[in-house]
């Protein structure tokens, strides 16, 4: 199988040729930027999913999270990997130099994250839902909320989710029951049920920054009265410490077909313990925050499915000019060698075809991030 | 999840209204047959397939056999569904009365093996690969090898198995490398290495009927020089009683991602102790003579998934009757309660065009056995 996981000329096309993407250096946001530090970044990227993320991808796959007292045990190395992405500064790759961020371009960033999918899309699904989350926050969330949790999230230190599903709601989030009562000191007590939410425990961090949908009690049926609430696994001081651990449990994980890696999880919100929420924003505007972490979401999976098949892609063309088998027709004497398989028409056509789809895919979700 | 297989009023469809398979007992061969009785052994194919089989597809599929001290071990609610399914008589199904047959037509035949497939697809794959390698015997055998294997093997005695794949060829058995050297006696010495051969050890029956693709010393190169030879586990007497274990060994199990239930080896052949195979038919037209397996093994499969689309199908209905969510656009009330989604027009589509792909295919499938 070969080690490469995107090739580097495919994707300098992608970036330099066809997006123009050394052009945006000439914006004032990104001018301390060159096309030799996009560079840079992304041989670090190739590197560090070289190295800490395809290392483990199969092991993850076959040895996934399990449920043990509550808590999650999944193999440490996922761990390293997640600490060396935040330790390079991917998490904040996109932010302002003063949050500790690089100020790059998301269509760079797009070019680096499509190294660790490509690599282990599981274990590349935590930091992912962590910038997510903190995007969140940074457009939607008060000062305090962003002093308080941003840089925490931005440094690798917690990870972020995005809690909408109920059981008995599926996507009809028009359905959701989780509650959020007012107390007397500005914040709320949140209490209900979540399922299928990634990431939703772990064991890589020291806390977990939720970003729940509930309902204000009296709030418009419906969409009308959902409203987004910042649920912390442990509740912090100031300084991002934790104080005491919130009331949000791990109440199972979910068996997945793929980025097994990844925990999909049921969590109950005051089921045990008091959880505590804090608004985002406006009361019954939940559901139009949440549609840009959705939406990042969204653009993300679709991304991964890109990256993935092109690293499957990858994979066809090495066996292909590897694996020898068969004659040409043109070949009228049996005993004469084997050729590799990438000399018979069919499987070129189908190699072309693979090719096709996977570029094209990749092309739509570069041209997403541009 | 539905216990339904196959929806019997679909399947009289199919036999009776388009197939129009009760005609067929107007002919010499089935005319002690009509509708009742083909009814009956359909009846009694549903009942095995749901009592024997499809109770444990999910354990077999979680629990794949194992390779242990050069034997297999697999649940052993696969040898109770295959001695169900052989004492029923199935096996022999198609089969003369004076072979222990019930003379059914193929397509009241592929009805039955339906339910199996529906069921458990894994587990029918024995009975399947048996009575396909007892048709080669039956068809292309001499009297000798008729007798001493056929009715072991229609009565669900000894089991059977193709085999024609060598790591280093693939599909391409014009380059196969396993040879045969005559014996004094008539019979030959088989030496080689093939994979990928499904059912090939087992902890069913007391023996297994290898058929091998092989090449005589000196034979034509390429495809015009392959020959094909019964080899069985055990060497047996003219009553079918083991004499002494030939040479044919369990090199190791191939892990699968469908069919996990059905085994599927590496085997040796001739690597420790001499391994004994016989002739079938006139050398060099082995591969002819293979032909009518490969085909009956394709019509399977094809029907296969035919069949497994439909059960697919009977669990998606079942569901979308099931599961409540959202309401219908015309609804303007949130607080209305959800209703079951086959309501939903999108849903009905999806509905549609599963029934439709499955129906197709299944219709097919049938015709291809009428």
């Amino acid at each position: 199988m070969t080690d490469t996981l995107i090739d580097r000329r495919d994707l300098a096309f992608q970036l330099y040729e066809v997006l123009d993407t050394e052009s945006l250096s000439e914006r004032e946001r990104f001018s301390e930027h060159s096309r030799d530090t996009f560079d840079a970044v992304i041989e670090t990227a190739d590197k560090i999913a070289r190295d800490k993320f395809a290392t483990h991808n199969s092991a993850a796959d076959k040895d996934e999270p399990k449920f043990v007292d509550g808590q999650v045990e999944m193999l440490p190395q996922v761990k390293e990997a997640f600490d060396a992405y935040a330790d390079a500064g991917f998490i904040a790759g996109r932010y302002d130099y003063e949050l500790g961020g690089m100020q790059l371009p998301e269509s760079v960033m797009a070019a680096c994250n499509g190294f660790f999918t490509a690599a282990n899309p599981g274990t590349a699904g935590y930091p992912f839902l962590t910038t997510a989350a903190a995007n969140l926050i940074r457009v939607f969330g008060n000062d305090q909320q962003k002093s308080t949790f941003l840089p925490h999230m931005l440094s690798g230190r917690f990870t972020g989710t995005m809690a909408l599903t109920e059981p008995h709601a599926g996507s009809s989030l028009a359905d959701i029951r989780t509650s959020a009562t007012p107390t007397d000191d500005g914040h709320y007590l949140i209490k209900g049920a979540k399922i299928y939410i990634s990431g939703g425990e772990q064991s890589l961090t020291e806390n977990i920054v939720h970003m729940v949908l509930a309902k204000v009690k009296g709030a418009p049926a419906g969409v009308k009265g959902i409203s987004l609430f910042i649920v912390p696994k442990f509740i912090v001081d100031e300084e991002g410490n934790a104080t005491e651990r919130n009331g949000v449990n791990l109440a199972g994980l979910i068996h997945k077909l793929g980025y097994r890696g990844t925990t999909s999880t049921a969590l109950s919100f005051g089921d045990d313990a008091p959880c505590h929420g804090y608004l985002v924003g406006e009361p019954h505007q939940g559901l139009k925050y949440m549609f840009q972490m959705m939406n990042e979401a969204r653009v993300g999976v679709g991304f991964g499915a890109a990256v993935i098949g092109y690293r499957g892609y990858m994979h066809s063309l090495e066996y292909a000019k590897d694996r020898l088998q068969g004659r040409k027709p043109s070949e009228k004497n049996p005993e004469a060698p084997q050729v590799p398989i990438i000399e018979h028409a069919d499987v070129r056509r189908m190699l072309l075809a693979q090719k096709a789809t996977v570029k094209v895919a990749w092309r739509c979700a570069y041209t997403a991030h541009a």
